[in-house]
């Protein structure tokens, strides 16, 4: 950190005396006030924004040295694996199943929830919520206080939905009846699941636990899974990034907006769609034309498969799972089933219903994390003018966000490609050196709900992830390879 | 055009002899040669991209002068209601009609084309198939040859769509049974047409005559256009550009490109469509599905919708027609019924399929060239990535092409927003005066038919309009408000 600062005007000379040079250009490290300086006497200043890495923490900078050095090259071809398998993968939507006959390890008892394991105490009140809903809908209880007393009794078992193989958005919670999106990775022989989106208004995934919520999650069951599934048996199957590539060009980040891509998707199926009996034909109909975030759960769902196959590999520092409950926020890097767990932080850049605000929202919540690992999301903000309007109001802030989360990525996206970036890939996979190397963590587009009150979603913004975890998985990988 | 410049070094002088600056800049003028000059020798020049106006022509320089000068206040206040009108009109898609008994004017033997009036002798080779298949769909005559021959005999009458209220896009021909969108513009009282869209393969708007492509207008007048009447009679009016303002913003220019308010248009009547009778109700998804132009046609009627409410203005300079018919090229000024006729020029900046060229290609066609006049298509570049590509390849250039129209422009859209220009309003109202005097025409982003065989599309590209008919046009403004 330091300036030079030579004067404007020089003096002549006599000619054996050195002459200074008669322009003054400046490079300044660190602290941005020496370049000012300098700019306030009419020379130009370059500024490089330079911090010590990790805040100069003394044992965070030695596991940096040690997994930038010698063990950077081992690293970096598990890394390397690692985005090709994120970025290769070819996800393919095959069917509806439900989740107690098709997740692994779900039993006929359990409730599968977004986030890391928690226990009933500590659950947050949306997902409380969400969860005596999902309880109801299976018919084990008929009212959010007969759901409660099961819950707190441990007469219905609570499982994170990603430690069998699904993810889930907001805070959505699963019962075993409930209809699931079937996404297989080829290449990686690995399945993903997610839950069919609930739809807007009163329901479980945004913390209500209302009859209206309860009957949405019948729905679902009754009708739009297995519509769906028939529907799925006559198209075949549909390859969920096709569909996600173009609907990046359409101004979706697919995650806080998918109505480009769920349009394309009901596009794909309406000759089977209108081909179903009536009258639950119609009920469909309805409930997908006034469904934007439709697509949300399979692009999750795909997300996921991927993330499972690089899960796989050992050695990598690229995070592989990122997820939040509303009361804790955890990543796991790939080859460990270790979590590496902190608080969930609330929503930082936030536009909120008219009425509410932060003091209203819940922390940070849902698996949909897992596309900001992929390259969607927060990390596509650029492709998106509908997330620009939370993170600043104009593109070139769309733009900012992605190119922020590109500085601690590990590879770009070959499929999901920015126009307003000459068509460079998103960023892909999420490296945890970079990250506390640089104290910038992953943007996650999400929603805000109500942190008491049952009332549902109260906004929406960019919510960064917590440096905490990051710090703990550095460290744990740092021992690991040791 | 003139260029200065002064020595970089300068001699220490004595005093009392007036000291040259020590730091030069040059502003350069036209020709940018001189700039390139100074610039070889290290100082900075700044070159200003200055030509004489309407290329120095006196009789056009004289109109400028005048219309420009003392007749300019009344001008901009017309084309200030011009503007308002194109900008501000709702039109809102009412129903299904037909276009004999639906288009004012329109007989029991006429056809109705795209662009300019013309004889059957000069109709280009796209069109003159068009044409037949239309008299074919019509029952009028059983093959290509016996159309030819009551066309020849004159048998048929052909007319402008545009003097009927309608406008139709590439080589559509319309016969009076064939299905027309009904749009009206409550503020202006007006109401205007278009075809259905027929969609992609081997369809007459593209210049075939094949049995296929005569049975695709069939198949619009017997399935599409009566269903189409049942969805909107049970969704109710349809606000045409609530659909493309969202459409604008994920990626359609609404000419070239119009996936995304396709869509929309989908998921709105989606409720409808799937109530309708089986089995034709699979036969209009099918063709939904499969048509991502179908958009288009309903943003031209929209667009002719305000461009009539325009056209009753007095002493404007706003283009309110622009059409060509692949042999001519015509545009109308607001207050006459007076055309400015050129030749139809090849599309400049184009695409074209796997072994095709320009030496294959007709020249300019289609009445959708209305989209550009009102801030959409070319107008609108900026919003779309698809677009892009036939530009140049990159956004950058895709802005500079909205840009381009920008400076010709009379106003800009309050409803057609531009992400990528900070949510700036597209370019609205083609000033008739800045086109001759920058030399700038409208650029038109359109289709490309085969010349002469029949093979329907080629390519795409962006068109830019010949300046000889706004000359003209101007001219004639000139002598009218003389």
């Amino acid at each position: 950190m330091s300036a030079v600062q030579l004067p404007h005007e020089v003096p002549v000379l006599p000619t054996e005396v050195p002459v200074l040079p008669t322009e003054v250009e400046v490079v300044n490290l660190g602290l941005p006030l020496f370049a000012d300086a300098v700019r306030d006497q009419g020379r130009p200043a370059h500024h490089v924004d330079w911090r010590p890495p990790a805040d100069g923490d003394p044992e965070l900078v030695r596991a940096l040295t040690r997994l930038y050095g010698r063990r950077s090259p081992s690293i970096d071809a598990a890394n390397a694996e690692v985005v090709r398998r994120l970025d290769q993968g070819v996800p393919v939507l095959v069917g509806i199943g439900t989740a107690g006959a098709d997740l692994p390890g779900v039993g006929e008892r359990t409730i599968i929830h977004c986030g890391p394991a928690i226990g009933w105490d500590d659950v947050c009140d949306p997902l409380r919520r969400s969860v005596r809903a999902a309880v109801m809908a299976e018919g084990w209880a008929a009212t959010p206080e007969e759901a409660e007393k099961l819950l707190r009794a441990g007469d219905v078992e609570l499982e994170p939905a990603n430690l069998h193989d699904a993810v889930v958005p907001m805070a959505s919670a699963v019962g075993p009846s409930a209809p699931v999106f079937v996404v297989d990775n080829p290449q990686g022989g690995t399945r993903a699941f997610s839950a069919v989106n609930q739809g807007p208004g009163e329901v479980p995934w945004f913390g209500r636990e209302t009859p209206a919520a309860v009957e949405r999650l019948v729905f679902l069951r009754e009708v739009a899974g297995p519509l769906l599934a028939e529907c799925l048996a006559g198209s075949g199957p549909i390859d969920v990034f096709a569909l996600a590539t173009q609907g990046l060009q359409m101004g979706d980040d697919l995650h806080m907006r998918t109505q480009a891509t769920t349009n394309l998707f009901v596009r794909a199926i309406l000759p089977q769609l209108v081909g179903l009996e009536a009258p639950r034909r119609a009920e469909l109909a309805r409930f997908l034309a006034g469904n934007h975030l439709f697509f949300l759960n399979l692009a999750m769902a795909a997300a996921k498969s991927l993330t499972m196959w690089a899960q796989q590999v050992e050695g990598s520092s690229v995070v592989t799972t990122m997820a939040r409950n509303g009361t804790t926020y955890g990543i796991r890097l790939p080859g460990s089933d270790e979590w590496f767990i902190t608080a969930s932080p609330p929503v930082g850049s936030a536009m909120y219903y008219s009425g509410y605000g932060p003091e209203q929202a819940a922390p940070d919540i849902g698996d949909s994390a897992v596309l900001e690992l992929i390259g969607l999301g927060g990390s596509a903000a650029a492709a998106s003018p509908a997330v620009a309007a939370f993170v600043g109001g104009t593109m070139a802030d769309a733009i900012a966000t992605t190119e922020e989360v590109d500085r601690i990525a590990a590879g770009r996206s070959s499929r999901f490609k920015l126009p307003t970036l000459d068509y460079r890939g998103t960023p892909v996979g999420i490296d945890v050196r970079k990250v506390v190397e640089l104290g910038i963590t992953p943007k996650v587009n999400t929603g805000i709900l109500h942190a008491s009150e049952g009332t549902g979603q109260v906004g929406a913004g960019v919510a960064e992830a917590p440096i905490a975890c990051f710090r703990e998985a550095l460290l744990a990988l740092d021992r690991r390879l040791a």
